[in-house]
């Protein structure tokens, strides 16, 4: 397989706007990456687009990339439709990659879209449940509503008040079991949301740029022990997208072409207790791509879809040894001052997370650090970052996560 | 790029399935594939699974694929989830066969799958509906409405009496330009009927049998001139798979593996008259693929949505010159006696069309085929076959497009 590189990445700010549609918004994220690429539209021999949940928000399934790219002037080529729930579009990169890095197609369209806000935000939230085994939820809901103490009414991000995403009754669970194995607190779980706040305030993409105190973090409203609204990703819209060819050839396009070291996708599985879960499994294959090890990572994008989330993550992707995750964060060593600064983009929490749009979302942030275009929250001379995107849920582990590694 | 082989198949019948769920149908198919190919399902390296309108059918969206194979105990490989609308599977192969020919994985999974029939008839023909730009559907239905001779309430197929797809509209406003211009008949389109469902007749996995006579055909219900309800693909439930390796290792699972000559998948574009449609492209870049011609077919099976359709595909296939479908319906060119023969299964007429089901069912019919395994419909000798599977409509042309070439 051929070596693959990212020339141009281009996202519209992550957001509320339901004056806006997803057309408009792929338009804007796809002609900023055709712009920081310097290709034109033509030139596009195959594009792969994400999306998780058009289907049930706007009834627009079957045929969704067609329907945004086609708007723009592209088409005629082969347009790929990919779903892996929060993971869509880091899927979309992928195969996009594979595209190229097949030698089937020389220049490769990734993108990933979503609209999640919907005037009747109960559907956004059903929405959000589409991500698990339907027939299986109201299972799981029970099982949730037997084992957690939680307020009714309380939400995730924004939606508090009216619904919640179930995904943050499950991450509620899975930080409560950490915190009882490990004796990690609740406010090393408000330090991860402390740090993404900062690192969105000092991005013009992210959905909130509010800075908050420690208390801050732990006196906002509770969604479900141990986890307060300013853990939580809100839901969003927005678009994000890339552009892919192979390695000999990106410096026709850009003098600072960013290489796919690794793109690996996985799914879930019965997991076996003391066995390497899906993260561990899939990065482990991503690294061994690469030919790197997480000490080499300058900078890190993952799925902090809640804080806790961040800090399991830290041990999974072997940033620290299982369990120390809490210490890790005390350290400040993700922190973006520290060795490996985690979620400069702030992350799905600040940053925000339109499911379809974040897994290209997270590149684009680690290509902006690799080309040293990230302004005041650079990581000075990064040369080596990681995307980590998880989707869905299938009896205990996430239903599908990729990870792509990218260098300088 | 490596060649590649397809060294197992297997499908449901389709059909009316109100009692199955899609998880029971994929596994059906799913297991009949590894049967065939003496696999097991621990040696699948990589899935793709092509849905159609799962998302607005039952609400499961965003991680089909895992849910109805992590249920047969496939997971921790990757599992990707493609949409293509009516085109979906023909995709999902090509993406597997991508994973494959570029040397990423060496055995694949394809599935295709669909649960059309719903209790509320209505919620099917509108999900097939989400299969173009629903926002410019509006627009659509009504030119149709003021250019269409029709009658209300009469349906595609099984559909009749309630509610019918507006793609017959589509159709039936593309045949009456046919006739129009090249001087063809409703018999021709007729024609076409009666031999889809004379091979249907003889295709267990048809979801129709009955043969029809050329007047039963012209006599049967108008759905919308001079589309009979017998000259419509019907709306059906149904899986089907394949399991896709390298062509070097195709012999350490069958004597007779099928090899993937050439696999394309288009778009549609602003289509300039004159110039080559979206078939035309993507299957001349198939041909090319495979270095074969028109002529050296043994066999086809073609996106018969409607009769109308199989004629004007003819044409822009090659089998014949443009405007010269009828008068090759007429001289049994295509019937199971003839040079080549197209839709040996029945084609979406007869065999059914439970859309994200139906690319994977073409090629499970055309490996059948060229191993010599199709019993009374079986042509003998077959060396060389070819898969046409169209998907959606956007602006005039079909929204996705995929061929394939085998070859024994």
């Amino acid at each position: 397989m051929r070596d693959v590189a990212i020339v141009g990445v281009g996202m519209t700010r992550f957001g509320k706007f339901l004056d806006r549609s997803m057309k408009d918004l792929a338009r804007e994220a796809v002609d900023a990456a055709l712009d920081s690429a310097g290709i034109e539209k033509r030139a596009i021999e195959a594009a792969v687009v994400g999306n998780a949940v058009a289907g049930l928000i706007t009834g627009q399934e079957c045929i969704r990339g067609q329907v945004v790219l086609r708007e723009m002037g592209i088409g005629g080529i082969p347009i790929i439709n990919t779903e892996n729930a929060c993971a869509s579009s880091s899927t979309a990169l992928h195969l996009a990659w594979l595209y190229v890095a097949s030698g089937m197609y020389d220049v490769a369209l990734a993108v990933g879209m979503e609209k999640l806000y919907h005037e009747d935000k109960k559907r956004s939230f059903q929405a959000i449940g589409a991500a698990v085994d339907i027939e299986a939820m109201r299972q799981i809901m029970d099982l949730m509503a037997a084992s957690a103490p939680k307020r009714e009414g309380s939400g995730g991000g924004e939606g508090a008040g009216e619904k919640r995403s179930m995904f943050m009754d499950l991450y509620a669970m899975a930080a409560r079991g950490h915190m009882a194995r490990y004796g990690t607190t609740k406010e090393q779980f408000a330090r991860v949301a402390v740090k993404n706040h900062y690192h969105g305030s000092l991005n013009p993409h992210a959905q909130y740029r509010e800075r908050y105190t420690l208390e801050e973090i732990l006196a906002s409203p509770l969604v479900a022990e141990p986890l307060t609204r300013l853990m939580c990703s809100p839901i969003g819209d927005g678009a994000a997208a890339a552009i892919i060819v192979p390695a000999d050839k990106a410096r026709q396009y850009t003098s600072k072409p960013v290489f796919i070291r690794a793109s690996v996708v996985g799914s879930g599985q019965d997991h076996v207790p003391g066995e390497p879960g899906i993260t561990e499994r899939v990065s482990h294959r991503a690294y061994e791509m690469a030919g790197v090890t997480p000490r080499d990572l300058n900078v890190v994008e993952l799925h902090d879809a809640s804080a806790p989330a961040e800090l399991v993550l830290y041990e999974e992707l072997g940033l620290c040894a299982p369990g120390e995750g809490g210490k890790l964060i005390d350290t400040g060593f993700t922190e973006l001052t520290g060795p490996t600064p985690v979620n400069t983009s702030g992350g799905l929490i600040s940053k925000g997370h339109p499911i379809g749009a974040t897994g290209v979302g997270q590149v684009c942030e680690v290509f902006w650090q690799l080309r040293g275009e990230c302004g005041d929250r650079q990581v000075p001379g990064a040369k080596l970052g990681l995307c980590e995107n998880g989707g869905g849920m299938l009896r205990g582990e996430a239903a599908a996560l990729a990870v792509h590694i990218l260098s300088t």
